[in-house]
């Protein structure tokens, strides 16, 4: 018998009839012995359409308020689900986040768990109940309610497993797992039984949305088992996320491409050598709440220096203006921009180990006569920035380069 | 400075435009240095939106489940109208029921009150806080969420008036008060300026449908002052529910004309003259969960008696059904009934003290030529049965007669 948490998305919750097919893979689960904890985020498009109602009365939804209207998504499922349950048999009891209760920080919006109290879940459990907890919120010390941002049932999910040293946390999704890269892109993409959590926070980061990253860190760092799988298919394995590198002789060097078409690169042209230019840079940058990505820096040569980074191609145009005036008040040369860009990566473990991967990438990606406009690596990954047009040819030359399909 | 409870119905906050309303109304009277209460219901539509989801789910639902699903309707309002209060510069604060923690018995979805913990509240009013509660809501003693029933919001606010010895709960509504009898059917209907606790409880369970009947009966037990009002007007005193009969000189004998026509009445001709025939009759129908209103049974002649009784329009056939059984197990001789019937009713505490009202009405309506079926009288109600289609006549003939409209 094994204590498993099983976490619903929007999409698997996201009718009566499809709440009523999650109860039947539960019931099952159940009858196989095993004690399950099932946690639901809201039926998909709920949130927003509660989200939009907000904004309606307040144009900027006051957070606290705003979090004790999103939270109702979820406290519908979690009723509409436990029914399901009931109704064909299976004794089932609904949580709020705030009766489990899942104590956060009060930082309304994007709070971050501090405990969960598995006392009642688990004299529940012991009962033969399927316990439904609601994704997504908790309370703080003073009993609001909280939540923790978007996605952020995942992370309800893996924080449930760890609090009850549960044996699997599933996250059921609408792929059936972690390939090697996008189908859509590479019809051979293969589906992959097994990926660390290092790569998998390398291939979430970089654009394979299947889980949120936040989950993943959580996941590493209590251990907990995690594994994606489809809600709409009944066979398969999905792919299991573990902390240790895989045991077989014949360890893939490279696991996934990864890639990004939502980014813009930018460059400040012969800025001054000086100690601090990349806070005064990136620091103007920050203060207008603009996230960053790739941030490369290149040797000097006559006193000055070339930065470049890359971010979301949303916030191009406020970057560019934001680099303007930084350039004048540090006696930059020139500002440069590119929003028709993408960054395509190698994600593997293997790469500790193997020297030699970057070199066969750069030449894959030379041999079909795609220009690299930026480079940046990490210890398990390395990405290129590509002009925009390139991005499904290099996917592609670089899924086979590195036999993914195989 | 008065404590003022203040309870807006589904309609009146039916969308984000009349909930901006509500809110101004609000920061009105907090300007003028009352302390305020706010007790909300879910917008109008969306509990039923819930009940009809559910029952996709669940065809006979779960009633903790339902509980929880259905007090997310109220938590939506509640952050909305704290929203528009924050809006416009007036400090707000948002409370579910579990939060405030009005503490029910475990009766889902017809829970009742056992206490309320104020002291949060008062902190929060002292310091300048207008507090928004969530109206038809509590929770048990394990935590689980509790709805009060149909119409709850009403007790929910009679009950925090009650908790915070208010000075007064006002009960926003979609009329201005409560009249005479319904405007509708006599256009000199008045407003009433005053009515008391025992009259309008003869009001409500009579078809005046402007509150519900419990919140009525738990304001009349704690002495809360209650004042219906209109949430579209933004003068008028409405009608203040007062424990004391009113004080002035000519005190009206009648105060108001109620009227019902969703009744069916149904009469067991022969019935054996013995002890224990109303409890073999009604236990059957009590049995099948139909509520009876009136129940007449005159003197027997010949050792046998004819009883009646009348019931809701809907369960009419199940109640004849039911009494053909009945009829045969007692050696009744018949059973008759009629659908097209409506109650019309005289109340009010003067009738107490004047003797002739029942004479003064039926004169009034014999003079219409309107025959009289059953009659059933309280101490401050009578109530004739009509056929169906003297309705509007009787009401405006009695209206007249009373001397109602001057």
């Amino acid at each position: 018998m094994a204590l498993i948490v099983q976490k619903y998305g929007g999409t698997s919750v996201g009718n009566p009839e499809r709440i009523k097919n999650v109860a039947r893979r539960i019931a099952r689960f159940q009858a196989q012995g095993h004690q399950v904890v099932v946690v639901v985020s809201a039926m998909s498009g709920e949130t927003n359409k509660l989200i939009a109602l907000a904004k309606e009365v307040q144009a900027n939804p006051d957070p606290r308020e705003l979090d004790m209207i999103m939270s109702t998504g979820e406290q519908v499922t979690i009723g509409l689900l436990a029914m399901a349950l009931k109704d064909i048999g299976c004794a089932a009891k609904s949580y709020t986040g705030g009766q489990v209760k899942v104590l956060t920080d009060n930082t309304h919006t994007k709070a971050r768990i501090l405990s969960i109290d598995e006392a009642n879940l688990r004299r529940d459990l012991d009962a033969g109940q399927v316990i439904v907890v609601a994704g997504f919120q908790g309370v703080d010390e003073e009993g609001n309610i909280t939540t923790l941002g978007r996605g952020g049932s995942d992370t309800s999910g893996v924080a449930l497993a760890a609090a009850l040293k549960a044996d699997e946390c599933q996250i059921y999704t609408d792929v059936d797992g972690v390939y090697t890269t996008d189908p859509r892109v590479v019809p051979e993409a293969r589906k992959l039984d097994t990926i660390t959590f290092e790569e998998m926070l390398e291939m979430a980061s970089l654009g394979s949305k299947v889980l949120q990253i936040r989950s993943v860190e959580f996941a590493g760092k209590y251990k907990v088992k995690l594994r994606v799988l489809s809600s709409f298919q009944d066979e398969g394995e999905g792919t299991l996320i573990t902390v240790e590198e895989d045991k077989k002789m014949e360890q893939p060097i490279i696991s996934g491409i990864a890639f990004n078409r939502d980014e813009a690169k930018l460059t400040v042209l012969g800025v001054p050598d000086t100690p601090g230019i990349a806070y005064q840079i990136l620091g103007a940058i920050a203060d207008a709440n603009i996230d960053v990505d790739m941030i490369i820096q290149n040797v000097g040569h006559d006193g000055t220096t070339d930065f470049s980074f890359t971010v979301n191609r949303g916030d191009f145009a406020k970057a560019q203006a934001i680099l303007e005036t930084v350039k004048t008040t540090m006696g930059a040369r020139e500002v440069t921009g590119d929003s028709k860009i993408c960054k395509v990566s190698a994600v593997g473990v293997g790469m500790r180990s193997h020297p030699g991967v970057a070199s066969k990438m750069f030449k894959a990606l030379a041999d079909e006569g795609i220009n690299i406009k930026m480079i940046s690596t990490s210890e398990i990954k390395i990405s290129v920035v590509l002009d925009e047009k390139y991005l499904e040819l290099a996917v592609r030359v670089l899924h086979r380069a590195f036999e993914l399909d195989q």
